[in-house]
């Protein structure tokens, strides 16, 4: 019961890790300092942590690291929209 | 083997995952649109992953989660110095 509670814990925070980045963006609209890299390295990586999480059969293992690999898709498609999108706009004017 | 490999590529991708985002800030001196309640909500999160490790006696698990903990810490430095200290010294300006 112990370690289900941080278990529980460690993966309520990290699977919802970027959701105070999401409201940043939505806040400021700007992702200027926000790295790329980082949001796709992670995003490789969480989804490796799901696989291997499969083989040890592990269900907080795997739900949070899906539940992770999906906030940060919100934050990549996030970062293009403010990125690439708005700047394509402002290029047009 | 198989899985070994899986587990540390996943290992490796996100223990590093936070040092393109330590890069990014090193060139571009600034945080402005960093999100820092979520730097410390991973930071907690992946202090009780780290916990949680030593209950499964997952290695990969353990050394993986240390290490983020570790370039986190880096990134809360940069971002306290960065938005801070250097405010302040405009300040005194």
């Amino acid at each position: 019961m112990h370690w289900y509670i941080i278990g529980s814990m460690a993966a309520l925070l990290t699977m919802f890790g970027f959701v105070p980045q999401v409201i940043k963006i939505f806040c400021t609209k700007s992702v200027e300092d926000v790295s790329l890299p980082m949001l796709f390295q992670f995003g490789i990586g969480v989804l490796l942590w799901t696989l291997y999480g499969f083989h040890l059969r592990n269900p907080i293992h795997v739900v949070a690291n899906i539940v992770t690999f999906l906030t940060l898709s919100v934050v990549i498609g996030l970062y293009i929209h403010y990125s690439y999108v708005i700047v394509g706009r402002n290029n047009e004017r």
